[in-house]
């Protein structure tokens, strides 16, 4: 059964992306257009009732949130392609804490540095400066705890790529890349060698390829 | 070994003391004082570098973020206690599915209710009306979704108790106990019914009789 991607264009969906080349599974995309409001339509809202991409279909089963359905297929096909969630029931209990970490303090202050930086179009074109002053302050009080963690240890959750590396490129290609914001990456040494190893996967180069953002 | 846990008088904390229960695991804890400001000492930094709880210790093996806390046990201790990850890899992932929607959609303004409307004073007792009148109509949107999801489920990730629902105790609990607006539950036919079921669970009332919050 091909798992069908539905919002390949999205920042959120590439994580899903990249984790189903990772694990060698086959995918084909159904694009979902933001700047349209298609992921508000209703025939939409009855697969993800919250109005938000990605959602996957495998035959019957739909399941969306990007984490939740990279948990998914990490799991289902363990023993295939890249293992992403560690090889222990701890490695993966921190994968499981740096994938939070990454959920509830990195994104957040990313998503909205992104929002207001450089897709104003979907906040009315009415982005905020002290949106971007605070979450770029956010930022770098989190990526100062990164630093001291990863000059211990060579992925975020240990010394294994897994799911949280993956669940961090999409918005850090934004800021290294898009938003002349670089230096929050490359101002760190330990930080700095953790992106140029993870963002030059053949996985996210792929994607990158593939799915040009609209977000 | 027993599992040390610390902070249980805050509420993120309450969901691990619920799941170590659920689960028949062996337990302490350690006092963490947040309106003394101790989530923020050197030595408990040296713990959790974002100066939250909880935390804990089992052995050598230290873990933090409550959520990953709670999947770090089900899973360790699937066969023991009640089964909270669901019996397949597909109810596994709704429950991910649905503990990703509590994080992102329902906790963010469930928990600025609750700092805006019953801890001021971790604000610099300086309470927003306009955050609390903006996350009340955010918790509404959210609470329309759960009740249509619970018209057709006993709970939140399908007809069986889980990690989902034992992550929005502490609070829901608040929102119905302590703030005057238990109508958004009650109003709510379904959403109700659920409530009643999983706060009526002894592990939470028990939870709650041991560690009255400060937060």
């Amino acid at each position: 059964m091909v798992v069908k991607v539905y919002g390949p264009h999205c920042a959120s969906t590439k994580r899903v992306l990249v984790c189903l080349i990772e694990k060698e599974i086959e995918f084909e995309v159904v694009p979902v257009d933001v700047f349209k409001g298609e992921h508000k339509d209703p025939d939409y809202l009855k697969l993800q009732p919250f109005g938000a991409v990605p959602v996957i279909k495998d035959g019957d089963y739909t399941l969306y949130e990007s984490r939740a359905i990279m948990r998914y297929y990490a799991e289902k096909y363990r023993s295939q392609g890249v293992e992403l969630l560690g090889k222990t029931i701890e490695e993966r209990g921190l994968v499981e804490q740096w994938l939070e970490v990454e959920a509830q303090n990195y994104n957040p202050p990313a998503y909205n540095l992104a929002l207001h930086g450089l897709f104003p179009s979907l906040i009315g074109n009415n982005p905020d400066p002290k949106v971007i002053e605070e979450s770029e302050a956010k930022l770098v009080k989190v990526l100062n705890i990164y630093e001291e963690r990863l000059s211990k240890n060579k992925y975020l959750a240990g010394d294994f790529f897994s799911l949280v590396d993956i669940s961090h490129l999409p918005f850090t290609d934004y800021i290294v890349n898009h938003m002349g914001k670089d230096y929050l990456i490359k101002d760190r040494k330990h930080v700095c060698a953790w992106w140029d190893d993870i963002s030059s996967r053949p996985s996210w180069t792929k994607v990158l390829e593939l799915y040009r953002p609209p977000i």
